[in-house]
């Protein structure tokens, strides 16, 4: 027994890791199969081909048994070779970061980066190309979580195309929670979680991979093998008929299999649309209110995550603070460059449901004017509610 | 849903994955809570704490969110330096194996290597030392999973440390189920995990680190920052007072929390002890039976895990599938080099209860005499159950 | 698998079943133990006797195996003999209710009642006693639920004891939510259950029975035995000793063993504190929108559970669909004769948390507007928000 | 925390309640939500639905609030009127019990009694209906639990329908476990329970209910309303335009939902296999090991329990002490005049797998040997495993 004396958030807004859903709850405590066991490694395939179903892909998806940020090191360490010049796109901390694991391998790096407050514009990526046709890997982080901010990934996926590259996409905090998918925007490595949107626990991670993508792992000498980084270790590891290189984190998978029966069930698009609803509500609380957006234009607004901008005269974490001690509610800092700077309000799996946005929008108005700044709180309620009433009207 | 034809085991009595605790598998589905929040924070240092008490360490344990050959790689690559000279001692798969990650990062790799059915003779450790003075790391596997033998620790420890050599020792499924800990084989890496003996989810890795070892780390020119593969970015991720490099496995934490009252409020001493009089009477049994046991002698035979010869004229996996689908047991098949000329019967956690060798010893001779071996089954639950009456007795 | 169309609440603030505390919904998934093991028996009569301490009683409580309703029906089949004068107070629905199950087993039925927006006057009942001295046993609801109001229990408890009457306590939907045991009111039969403010599993009740009721219902020739309404059958299974008379349902003891933990390792105190805030900003936001409340002074409106009248123009079912269909919040109707009157906000368990108030004051309010009622909500957020702000700056 | 010092048992080998299957204890997990919102009701009329597709019944089931002997003592009350001849079929202690309550509402009592080893003669009822054709209700217990003893209910019930009277069936503890269903043996009234056969929890009934019986019960005088002993209160309450006249055990439904998809999907005849084979293999090994069964004969015998007979020189108790202090294994002692002569073995849903008889035969028989029993433990075992390889084989 602990004896905690902090007390446990009443209502977990957080950028992630975020609640998880009752059902996913339950599928966590099921009991631990011998992985070499044939009943498991049934399951493990269904729950491979599972994830291709939400994925939209052909193929049996690949799982890793870590959290995202370690399967995107391991897909830079797997996909990146002494020979290929990478174009990484940063509009955020994420972006950035990517841009540091992708300089240990590759021959060169070419970086577009653009305001951690604004997204990348296709006709950047283009002129890249245009300048330096031997870029042969793009990477992309979609949701560039640490600022809320959603990149065009589909035009900026047809262009990588055009010109034979190959892209990696980071959609971990955006897949599940919105319309992407790795066909929509041409994705050759797309990776994404249960922790975020799907509503899940954190500690594994849903990749898809696309032959071309495979080929180029297959024939870079430096990928790894052996090695908790190896993508090409777990390539058959989805087949009931393969064994595993590594214990598989049985639990884990027991729980990603619940989180994408509800989001099947429920059905995407009804998932997606209720993250859209409770983004949009939040947002315009937030503004009626008087607190700014960080995104430079609503459009690039994340509809999984709100980020707004710390009043000048007040830090982020006095705001967390006070939202935590005077109402239960935990927000999200920000991270690296962004830290400081912003506050994130996370709509994901089980709180992307609209009227947390009314708990978001009061609860960090109350902190905001408890803390001495003169907003207008009971003009953000009564926005907030006036985009709910009005969808659900229709 | 998943309609898997693959029917479950009734009675896993594998080498690991274990079965969990019916209490392991409950916080297993405690809520998943914000990484950043206090609350959480708080009780992961809680946590790293109670790791500390399990192990009679001072520090609290770091913990790395991934399975623990992950675990051990990485203590590979983070402790290991381009002017390390390694004494690798193998005795088994896994220790063999340890050479190979060795290899990737050493100076120069020195190897004692045992037939895999015996133990490493501490005199052997003592000569390697006085050929090669310059012996600066020694690596140990504690109990060799794919041969379900155990090293002689204490003794190898007291000889490492008598040299100045620091000792790294995986002690995965050995620590839990018997008198083992890093203090008492002066190990500087000790890493276990809750998957084997202490019956929780494989996910998660425990490890007890020195501060020699921390400082032959932050010494190693080469050791990994920002990666998986880092034990240097987690060193102050226990305390509450300092952010997680990346996300924490928050389930598979709720779950360790679990694992280690268990085992804390059971009381070590009777946790072993139950773990060795099921082996013991495992062995009995199969002896009595006519199999024999795959460890040259019984005192290197593991109190965790009973691995016994394959007869001549069968395969491993007709054995396997014969007690699965006769009687829903799964035992172990080997690794590697003990593919297929052993089979392991796991004595761990939940299943580390006498009776559970009448189950072993049942199910193995009903299986070989289905497939036309001629044993005497009776004789082995006969001696199973003597070696339990005999014990209760007292 | 059942598809069910209707969605869940997001939100369920009814007057209970509320929701549970997630520690208690694990431990209802505890394994299902066998009711004469030594192992269960020892563990129900350590949760009988938990329950004694939350009660605040000597003796090991009475455990029921069904929900408190059945038990108070038990109650008045094993209590009341036919040569007991019955004074029952009916300040509500169920207080009106016990009348007919007394009506049932009495010699005759003395009755106050007062209207339902009201308490019952401790004058009232010391009148009662002068006019009928051989009163022998009164019954009182502590909170009439469907009236979300609080009779004065230690008040009328001192009378009925001064005169030597038995005295029977609903005490259901209060105790865990608010200062009352059986001592402060001495009661004789004092009834409550997991289902409400203690945010567990509806199908349990705990009793607490005085020696001088126990030799009543000894006493009484039409006690039963041998049946589901017996008192008696029950008296002595607390023991470990003792079997059960009837199978008890051993998951519900499961879910209330977590209910005390959870009771008693957060204090009682902290636990009222917590209700009766979030009442009391629940009340303060209705009013200030314009709301009614049903109770006639604020002072008799109960911490656990807010009553406010439907408005003139509307039906409660109305208003119950818009909280739910636009809001996902779950209210409660009344019941009987308050049903169409009033709506009710449960501040039970979980979900009395301050911050509650303000999702039920805005969907309420909100829910009101759309159905075309003009009602100030903003000026109900600010209120809500005051009295948290307020209480918490302390 | 409780810290009881008894152990669990490793095994329970009860004749209920029974450990239950695991997604069983999950589903006792899920929310509680609020019985009158409508996601409660709907799902309320699914479980209803599912029961009866269970029973092979086209009304939806009545469940009933409690665990199932308080549902047959409320059978007896709510169908049993003033002018009602009812013929009682006591082959046990649970048949014998009947009759008790039957008296306090009957006309008169007519009975058949046979020693409790033995099943009732369908001829002894077509002979009771000669002599007695004003017989209006008869009951019967197909598995009468304490002698682990089968009625034949088909062959009896058709009797009943006959001569036009009602009939009751206690199948607590045989459906869900082998082939009996309320049609096949013309119930009226048919009982059981999720706690037995179907692996889930006891505080919850399911109940068949014929046209013919509603009629009887509405037009009894003495059914009674407002009470927990109410069968008509219920009627309706499956219907999700219906409210309940109590609060139903929302976490027993939760669960009882999950018990009827494990029977459903694993298909019934399987289910029942499984348990006909586990009874078969244990009644084997205990006659071979020279214990001998209660059952008069092997035909009348349990395919659910296996009630065999203490050997004279020993107790019970002693039998049942050491099998647990021995082996972690628990069985039941008899009830009744059954108790202290016959021990009974449960083969009851997740323990109805046929090597639990391996176990079961090797606990009892080295637990009598420990007491200085001479009896052959090792026949015992060969028998019990010659019939599941025979079973297998096919």
């Amino acid at each position: 027994m602990n004896h905690i004396r902090e007390k446990e958030p009443i209502f977990t807004l957080s950028a992630g890791p975020v609640a998880a859903y009752p059902r996913v709850l339950r599928a966590l405590s099921s009991p631990i199969q011998y992985d070499y066991d044939a009943y498991f490694q049934a399951f493990y395939e269904s729950v491979a081909r599972k994830c291709s179903t939400a994925l939209r892909t052909k193929e049996p998806a690949l799982i890793l048994h870590y959290e995202p940020a370690a399967a995107i090191e391991a897909a830079a360490t797997s996909l990146i070779g002494p020979d290929d010049v990478v174009l990484n796109l940063a509009s955020g901390v994420y972006g950035k970061g990517f841009g540091y694991w992708s300089a240990r391998y590759n021959k060169e790096l070419v970086e577009i980066e653009v305001p951690y407050n604004e997204a990348i514009d296709p006709q950047q990526v283009e002129d890249a190309f245009r300048r330096r046709p031997d870029i042969r890997i793009v990477s992309l982080v979609h949701h560039d979580t640490p600022s809320g901010t959603i990149n065009p990934a589909r035009e900026i996926g047809a262009t990588v195309r055009k010109h034979g590259a190959l892209l990696l996409v980071d959609a971990v905090s955006s897949f599940g929670g919105m319309d992407i998918h790795p066909g929509d925007c041409n994705a050759d490595i797309f990776i994404t979680g249960p922790g975020k949107c799907l509503g899940g626990a954190p500690g594994v991670t849903i990749v898809a991979v696309s032959d071309r993508a495979w080929e180029h792992m297959a024939a870079n000498p430096k990928a790894p093998r052996a090695s908790v980084l190896s993508y090409l270790d777990w390539r058959d590891a989805w087949s009931k008929e393969k064994p595993f290189p590594f214990t598989p984190s049985v639990a884990e998978v027991n729980g990603l299999d619940a989180v994408l029966d509800q989001y099947l069930e429920e059905g995407a698009e009804n998932v997606w649309q209720r993250h859209a609803l409770t983004a949009k509500a939040c947002r315009a609380g937030m503004q009626a209110m008087g607190v700014k957006l960080w995104a430079k234009t609503e459009e690039i607004a994340s509809p999984t995550t709100t980020a707004v901008r710390v009043p000048e005269s007040l830090s982020d974490s006095a705001i967390l603070s006070a939202a935590k001690d005077l109402y239960g509610v935990a927000f999200s800092a920000g991270r690296g460059d962004t830290l400081g700077k912003l506050i994130r309000i996370g709509h994901m799996g089980p709180v992307a449901e609209p009227f947390y946005a009314v708990i978001a929008v009061s609860a960090f108005g109350g902190a905001l004017r408890c803390l001495g700044q003169k907003i207008d709180l009971t003009a953000g309620v009564e926005a907030t509610m006036a985009v709910i009433d009005a969808a659900k009207k229709k």
